[in-house]
């Protein structure tokens, strides 16, 4: 089959004579992909940020496609049915797992990711075919009337948007500022709507990002030494009820607890990799903050968002800039790297 | 100055010799009226179902204004604030209030209601000047850029039809049904949107109210021995997530308990009264359901419902059907008691 | 093997030669029986009220024992396994159990209660062995320093009064009032202190269990027209903040709504089956109360309750009276029917 | 009058001579101080670390007492009442008041503390006499049947540590770990007692405070290189569900983030004052961590824990070590200093 390998810093192409997987555990599903699509995560092997990263593995863990063959023991899924796969793979019964804590799951993976998540690798998503571990856990039925682009994101960057909003605990007419307006900032921009959010404060160096996150109807700021007081005019003086925070650097977390409002919530789902991020304690004391770190779940949170993209309430198709076919996937990593593109999905 | 006044059953006229108030109590203020409204609840007297009601009442408890004068304790109004009241009236400082719980403060009271509620009566808001007893507490500022209008219904019946979807739970993704479709049900309706609704039901007899429901997002619904066959329908099977009821009626409030799912809960903001309505308690008890009445308290929420308005993502003036002087009061309530007016807005 | 059989209305007898169970889905575990006992539900068939039921059902839902045989897809037990069964058969997969409401599981049972709770009955516990279908989801190891003793309530009417008292939402410093002193609310009781509440008020009929009560900390009161005053007068004329009712008659539930205080909660775990309880809608609206009907689920809750009985925090077992051979079951019954024992274990 | 004054590093003394406060505003009571007590917060002046500390300030932020006379504006007092003062002053009716933030009071203040905390020194409780601003808000009465030793520490020590516990989100059958067995550490551990908790493990270098953490039901635990095994040991691998942080410094706060499981959450009620402490959020993203910062605020939280005090559920007075005569105040703050003692309670 067609698939998109990793061979090393800024090397990804294309091969078309990789073996198909196949179901090789009785809980397993083989899915033929419909749609994939490149995430932020993605580049940290592309970049060669991650030294163990092993070359040959297929990425990719954002797809939706339809099954074509099931393991013995799988129950809730056909041949023919239309899927989309959470990223996160998790076996659904551990102690964890039973907690809606899919991430922290005894036997984690992440598609496409080496054992960068947990100890197995399995191949992504950027492919003709893919092997679904735990397929009743993993997949999720798509309604008929619902488009696998519309579905592709709910398997990772919506539901982590919206893990985002939640865990801030963003409440009917909040003032809430997202800092980072990639697509996982936009989509928890628009989960925070969803919650109920009156006002929303976009935080981004990036001018274009900041107008289409002012297409959808929030104020655009930019960040800088003035932030903190553009902030506290746009909220009586006190700041933001919850901050969004969606890039993962120290700087973006530091920011965050500055404009967040006594009492308020930073709710931080960029992936944080730090050892010594200089934490402001007498701020953050002073001020009584929440921090919550936010991996995201497409299994537990995958229902409601569903049902709101079917009928039409929330539509995250709007972060999708570039529609490529497979084969020009390398393109894509290449456009998205370069911040030429803010989400690109790919068709096999 | 000039008022409408309650002299029995259909008969309420407007005079133009009415003394204005004037600040009694240290903590009062007096609004000078720009706005009030006619509620469901003004129709119980209007219709000489409450024998004790003292002839010679003003009615009303929805009215926005501005502050003429205020008592020598008031500290966060001054004449010219434009405010928006509280239909409940409570001190704000005793055990109940300092729960947020105002309407079942010990000093109690409904504008214009005589003493159905509480035990001291205070004039009511269809008149030119209204005096306001705990004003720091009852009265609340308008913004700038919030016309009297939009403000107005944040006074009564949207806070309710709030109260009732946040006591209803409404999460995000739910199915959310609403029985009865007047002001407050369409407002509860709205509600629901804000909390993140994916789907709503609205379930009224007449088609024009379902049809001001549809135009709003909701799927209308006539009630009758169908009802739960067709909520099954549309809910795959289980019942609305929550019933967001809003009549009052033994019959609407059994009707909710029947299209609730298990687990589900009936948030009740119809002004229930009966003694005896033929619970189904077998039915609750094997759904595992929740039952919660809700009276809704401006005071506690009004803050998030003024962000709302004020952003524009809440706009409850779409139940107003009506607009007329004060002095046409009498008219007002004619039509909205015969089902000809939605909600009647009336302009000193 | 040895089990207790109904044969009608007060003909149970024990029989020691009815064909021990075997696996039979390969999810099924067949358990050695250590201990059992009878609950107040089993007394509605023993008492004839229940038409349908089958005769030669083996009765018995709260059991522990070992694991003696398990199907090809169990995967959390081994034999020799001491286990806990829920009372609740639940699949744990359907779309229900992963909300973790397993009472509404599709494929929902209650141990030896034939057909009455889902479809398909089930044999019971009052006997040397039993099957559990589901096993993985309905058997829960019982830790190496735990009795069977201690654990076996857990299985049902520990679970239940748990339930109840956290469905009523008990807070720290609250006064709690539990209607009806049999097992489930003694139980419910001491989960109201484990929640934390200040006060207990404990309403029965019966001195004995007032006694038994008020030897646990709690105020006995005993129901009767002085009642709502009684509770008044000790909760500075407001009300219990929290109401338990654990009868399941119409007037129980009366009672519970008359002694609450506004804004407060009633939570049923009674097993109310009226179709026309005389509920005061109107006192329930004024006081805006909540009411939640609570039919237990051992295998959401267990983890925490086997918590706090390994340690010591918690102990269940003040509630049983009588232990004896299963044999003897037939004795049990009588005396329980009887009110002569508030609880009776069986010994196979 | 008599009372405590700071003259500079390590020293304070009582002098008798102090003119005693009056009433200087509408809303002030003045108390006649019974019981008062050194807290942790007291070394900070006390050895020196605030630079800008007044000479001359009367400390002293935990006491009871009986109200000698109140302003013109108090409502809810009247000479003669028991009361304790909460340490934390604020107007009750600001923005931050209404949410009960009363520690981000417009005006908030803290007794004897001079403008370390809000803008305003008002002298301590370490004196005969003390006037109390915000008296209905700052004031709350003794019930007839407590003692004012019972009550005292509801004043701070008591709040901070349940508010600990509850920002924590402790649930029943958790095992929580305190960190830090100062008064804090150990009511905090009370307080996850109060909420459910099944098992305390209690962290704190001092043997001593081991010892009396493990009287009061707890696992002491040293810090040191092996805490974490240890925490894994007893918790099955996993780690704290919740851990209780009262010490302060970041060596306190990394390690409590290291000992709390994965989804788990560190409530900081140490008086952190850093401005860069080395945060892990590598690890705190992998473990999907929640960090709360908790001041404590007895005018929110001296209710429910009044009850449990009343009703003999929690007895905060076994923190107490010392009891001496206000006259020998410098002597206490000398023991307490050199950790000889673990509370000292004046008696005026």
């Amino acid at each position: 089959m067609k698939a998109l390998q990793w061979h090393g810093a800024y090397k990804v192409e294309v091969a078309d004579d990789i073996p198909a997987p196949t179901v090789t555990a009785p809980g397993d599903a083989v899915v033929r992909v419909v749609r994939s699509a490149i995430c932020g995560t993605d580049l940290h092997p592309y970049r060669g940020e991650i030294d163990s990263f092993t070359p040959g593995t297929v990425t990719g863990h954002e797809f939706t496609g339809v099954v074509e063959e099931v393991g013995p023991d799988v129950r809730h899924l056909r041949p023919g049915d239309r899927v989309v796969a959470s990223d996160v793979i998790a076996c659904g019964t551990c102690w964890n797992c039973r907690r809606g804590w899919h991430y922290q799951c005894d036997r984690v993976g992440l598609f496409g990711y080496d054992t960068v998540v947990g100890t197995t690798a399995v191949a992504g998503g950027h492919a003709e075919y893919v092997r679904v571990p735990f397929a009743d856990v993993v997949l999720s039925p798509i309604p008929e009337d619902v488009s696998d682009e519309r579905a592709l994101l709910i398997g990772d960057v919506l539901s982590t948007g919206y893990a985002c909003a939640t865990g801030g605990g963003v409440k009917p007419g909040d003032t809430v500022a997202v800092v980072g307006c990639g697509p996982v900032g936009l989509l928890a921009m628009k989960a925070a709507g969803i919650l109920g959010a009156a006002t929303v404060l976009a935080v981004d160096p990036l001018p274009a990002r900041r107008a289409l996150a002012e297409e959808h109807g929030a104020v655009g700021l930019a960040p800088g030494p003035d932030l903190v007081e553009r902030v506290r005019e746009l909220t009586g003086g006190r700041g933001a009820d919850v901050v969004l925070e969606a890039v993962g650097t120290d700087a973006s977390l530091l920011s965050a607890l500055e404009i967040v409002r006594p009492r308020g919530t930073v709710s931080a789902a960029g992936a944080h990799a730090s050892t010594a991020m200089p934490m402001p304690t007498g701020l953050a004391f002073g001020k009584e903050l929440t921090l919550r770190f936010v991996v995201g779940d497409p299994i537990s949170v995958r229902e409601p968002l569903m049902n709101l993209v079917r009928t039409g309430r929330l539509d995250p198709t709007f972060v999708i800039s570039h529609r490529m076919p497979l084969a020009e996937a390398a393109e894509g990593f290449r456009l998205f790297d370069a911040g030429l593109a803010s989400k690109v999905v790919l068709i096999p």
